[in-house]
């Protein structure tokens, strides 16, 4: 047996990390737009990067890296680095290059805006103010923050049953350009587990899929996704299991979050689809309802309207029969394998769970056992505003 | 040789075709909701219908009917009987059975809410209301509308080198839950060309694909899409190319109006996509990027964000490269191959072109030589105003 305990600290939770952030004038009235993660000691990494083909400079400077172990993350937000091509990546070597010389096998990550060289001279100027004996978590997590509204940290002390135990932490950034089918937008975690980095990537592939590949906030796959996980072994203390428990918490929690905080989001709504032909398909239905923009103004509306739920599920390409679908607001069942008894009664009651800011949307398909649990939230005004006019 | 003349009349262009729109009370303030279509003489009858794994019951019952002609089609907006399993599909056939003698085989077709039963004697008392002797046009087409803003028709008369001649009229409704991937909204297409059953299914089949299917509002796939194209073969003329062309431009005439009558559109966008390894990648990019949430909302705000198109062109999952690609709006080249080279200069001539009801966005892919043409539209408040509140 193992214990998990949740703990303050962010990045900086387990032994040997440090972080913080600053302000390199990127973004207006001083506000914190750089951030760095120190190791005192070299760390083995697992990662999970954007499948987008258009994958930004950091991505492409780490892939081109190999195999390599660090002490230490570069984090900017307000400029992407992406469709900025090799000099993009020159960019980075030239950044990377001022930092003290304590630094080994630098990492960069970039956020927001694409097609923009990045302000070379402003981020060297950034690093110089780094003292890397700093542990401020909530500094590095506003750092990197873009369009979010509040920033995301998590972090687990792991008991074990032989009196050891290591920690694991995490900062994510969301908002905007969030999509299943990779590893969705930034998030650092960092551990002082002894585990190795085969270990590690397994539980983060493991993860991912559930986690952050199944939340949603537009549909859109960024050119900067990245999820790393960077391990020191500091407390030479490891266990697969509590390992992959405190994991699946963590990014669960900063997925989450990250939908909670979505553009414009009011609702942060779960998926639950069950019955479906197997797994794959039960997720196909889950990520159409998350994604479905006549589904997501219902949500804002808080219109209890099941029928476009229906037609979203019948539109997804899954296996799917009228007479066997069943729909439910939280306890509230709205429609019963083709019984039509949505009265006036049932829609007020369907309407009170779509006016709480956090509620499940069951989908039974009736037809095997396979199931997928996704998030989403609504869309409203507010996420036309932020994205009509996000350059200027 | 032969000659396309357009011409006024919409389904009743065709020799021998009937039409009007009446209203039977379900639309508000005796708004127009309920339409037919009549012919002298029976009707080869071509179609193509919703992928939709709910399909509504008037597309189920069309369906079961097998092989047919039919002489008659009933029309109704603002309830889409959908979700209402084997007692929708008795309703429309009470409400087909006190037609007039004359009608045969009568076919019917819904738009509207999903997941309520039709007011059925509503329908049959608006059907008695019918006068099988109108050619009113404008009529049907005002009546299928539901959130359309404006009615769809288009006619052609066809000369041919022999001195004959035939015609082909439509009427169609768009607005919303409009997506490529089938055969969208309603679209009813009369002709008194002298063309087989066969020969009409193949012309529909092939001009749908790059017409309707190539349209996109909202990304979501309704439970009614229908397009039906009727031929009572009166003319005695036909010729399977020029016919061909006529049906095209019909066709891809009202899906053009369809997405410029977008719920909430202010801009009708084409999306010209070459350079893809081949046709059909160049298909899921052009369809990428006219159903992007984060495109759509950057064309309302007129931003020439054209990061925004590079990413969603990455995330397509067709292949695509940074140094290949190149992104012009109109004439206004804004990415070359790698190329930085968006100045404030070249921001101002691509706002220009951002501020007009129309234009292209062209994405050279520069790998092979695969192509496709899509139509999209903008996503402003007004769309979310429209579908936050559908019901109510």
């Amino acid at each position: 047996m193992y214990k998990l305990i949740k703990i303050d600290g962010g990045v900086c939770a387990a032994d040997g990390f440090y972080a913080d952030g600053v302000s390199a004038g990127l973004k207006p009235e001083k506000a914190k737009d750089m951030a760095f993660i120190y190791s005192e000691s070299m760390c083995a990494i697992a990662s999970t990067f954007t499948t987008n083909k258009m994958a930004a400079a950091p991505i492409k400077h780490f892939k081109r890296k190999g195999e390599f172990e660090t002490n230490f993350v570069l984090i900017n937000s307000k400029n992407a680095n992406a469709m900025t091509g090799e000099a993009g990546i020159k960019d980075i070597d030239e950044i990377l290059a001022t930092l003290p010389e304590n630094v080994s096998n630098a990492v960069m990550s970039s956020t927001g805006v694409i097609g923009v060289r990045v302000p070379k001279e402003k981020l060297i100027a950034g690093a110089k103010l780094f003292d890397l004996s700093k542990r401020e978590p909530n500094a590095a997590a506003e750092a990197i923050m873009t369009t979010d509204t509040f920033s995301k940290q998590i972090a687990y002390k792991v008991e074990l049953e032989d009196g050891s135990s290591f920690h694991i932490g995490a900062m994510a950034k969301g908002a905007g350009m969030i999509n299943p089918a990779m590893a969705t937008m930034l998030c650092f975690i960092t551990t002082d587990a002894a585990v190795s980095k085969d270990e590690m990537q397994k539980h983060l592939n493991k993860n991912v899929e559930v986690t952050f590949n199944a939340a949603s906030v537009d549909g859109d796959t960024s050119t900067n996704d990245t999820v790393m996980l960077l391990s020191n072994a500091k407390s030479g203390s490891y266990n697969s299991a509590a390992f992959d428990e405190a994991l699946y918490n963590i990014m669960r929690f900063l997925a989450r979050e990250m939908v909670r905080d979505g553009e414009g989001a009011t609702k942060l709504v779960t998926y639950e689809v069950s019955g479906a032909k197997d797994d794959k398909e039960a997720e196909i239905v889950a990520k159409a309802l998350s994604n479905s923009l006549l589904v997501k103004t219902a949500l804002y509306g808080e219109d209890p309207n099941w029928g476009r739920i229906a037609s979203t599920v019948g539109a997804s390409g899954a296996e799917a029969y009228e007479e066997k679908l069943s729909i439910s607001f939280n306890d509230v069942c709205v429609y019963k394998q083709g019984e039509l008894y949505f009265d006036a009664e049932m829609e007020k009651k369907a309407s009170e769970v779509m006016k709480l800011s956090e509620f499940t949307i069951y989908c039974d398909l009736g037809i095997a056992d396979g199931a997928f649990t996704a998030f989403g939230c609504d869309l409203g005004y507010e996420y036309v505003k932020i994205n009509a006019d996000y350059r200027t």
